[in-house]
């Protein structure tokens, strides 16, 4: 199991409008981002809830991705939707609607074989039902969470807690300067790697991402895309990416690992922009990724 | 005369204040900035213009970089100063005054060694006299050229017959955006090209920068800087370096070549923002630089 990746977060159907079209009810939510980028790397069982009105052909398309869905309830009530907008410069989503539906009365429970899981990733929910997951884990050998804005604002203390005990946080730049009130993002990185974890991963969209460990600062350009369709999930497939090379290694506490994990988490980000939902994502071949990894990395190689 | 670097441009006296302090009537100017960085890496000789306040100590600190000064004419008058003021995000100065004084009767004229060089770089100044600098030259095998926002809002078609004849184009984000009316950078890079330049370099301050070159994007990250003072110059001395990568190298028209000048661009720049005008620069050893190059190259080598 120690392969085995366990995410707890959010499955959503989402609406979504940007310069390039619209899409309606599409597969979403940052557990199925997560996975369904993880699931290139190593096994993944999603914990999540959803409602009555979920589609069936969004649960085989999970399935085909080898992604383990046991642990996602159905329950009475709708599945929860989000309803926004991007313009042309896809930096800030406008939220029109968010319908939370079934996902308000989210409480995770994990069976035994949830909890043996050897990776654990905590997207971004509640700080407190993100802690009460981890106390259900039997001594995963790495545990990685996200957060949001409103959690920070809300629930501070809580995600402060919870942080002291994570290996790997994934934070995007806007939130470690509200976080930390420090606006450069070496400092704050420096901060949030006092708060507990040993690997600080700072997200910057288009600009990149900076990972922070044993005391380095590495930044890492994003992959430019030339039709950006839809940011949604992005951050979470970035995620994935990492976290599932990381669940693939044998030890993470290596720097290679880690640059190796980042440049992943870039490249299926970078895929996963090019259309809605999880549209370019549920068809990427393995080929696909090896060819834009190894262009990525060729280009970083100056001799 | 194939490596000697001709930079047109202002030489300034720059009053500028920031979160990290303030200085008064520092050293500065495009030709300036550019001049200190590319003298790391070949021979660079200024046509410009100073009044006769322009402070003897400078003159010497340029000579010290064997910064040929012949073309740096002093005229009846005050030098050009530039007042402002940035924010803690460091992204745009709020300009308080700009004192032309001398520079506003700027005419560049040649001697015979200036339009020998075999290199040229054209900082931002007027197009029309940055088209009048280039017909003087001798056939150099390196033209580059800068801008800014306000001649490409005044002088647009001036700009336009100038990027016809430049092979290196350095622009920033916001004005290839503005140029090209084209919000995505790879989009907007590839309008650039079609209007002359064989390489167009987007500046994007700590979000790295963007090379594009015979069809093919490559993104670079900026060198995280923990304590930023003083951005003023930074994309001078990223021209700099990168000009002054390519003049020491015999051809320019190569992939390896042109990420090295990536690379040297955004690291000199690294150490300009570390101080005050040319504080930081004026003092780099050869070692300083090596070191932080190593570091970036290896920082970028995913194995």
């Amino acid at each position: 199991m120690k392969k085995n990746i366990l995410v707890v977060g959010s499955v959503a159907l989402d609406s979504v409008q940007t310069i390039h079209g619209r899409i309606t009810k599409g597969l979403g939510g940052s557990a199925v981002h997560f996975s369904i980028s993880a699931s290139q790397f190593a096994p993944v069982r999603i914990v999540g809830v959803v409602g009555e009105d979920f589609p069936a052909p969004f649960r085989r398309l999970l399935k085909r991705r080898n992604i383990c869905l046991e642990g996602m309830t159905v329950m009475s009530g709708k599945t929860f939707h989000w309803k926004g907008r991007y313009n042309e410069d896809f930096k800030n989503a406008v939220t029109l609607a968010t319908e939370l539906n079934v996902f308000e009365d989210f409480k995770p429970r994990l069976s035994a074989a949830h909890s043996k899981c050897g990776v654990l990733f905590l997207a971004n929910i509640d700080p407190d039902l993100q802690w009460d997951v981890l106390k259900q884990m039997d001594s995963p050998r790495l545990v990685a969470c996200d957060t949001m804005n409103y959690w920070i604002t809300l629930k501070q203390n809580s995600l402060k807690k919870l942080l002291a005990r994570v290996n790997l946080f994934f934070i995007n730049e806007e939130e470690a300067r509200q976080l930390t009130k420090e606006y450069n993002l070496i400092t704050a990185a420096k901060m949030l790697a006092k708060m507990g974890p040993q690997i600080v991963v700072i997200k910057r969209g288009d600009s990149g991402s900076i990972l922070f460990y044993g005391g380095e600062t590495i930044a890492m350009p994003a992959q430019p895309i030339e039709k950006v369709v839809d940011p949604t999930g992005a951050g979470d497939t970035f995620a994935g990416g990492f976290v599932g090379c990381l669940a693939a290694s044998p030890d993470w506490r290596n720097f290679n690992v880690l640059k190796r994990a980042m440049a992943y988490g870039t490249v299926l980000s970078s895929f996963s922009v090019e259309n809605f939902s999880v549209k370019r994502m549920e068809k990427l071949a393995k080929s696909d990724i090896t060819g834009r990894y190894n262009k990525y990395v060729k280009s970083l190689s100056i001799s």
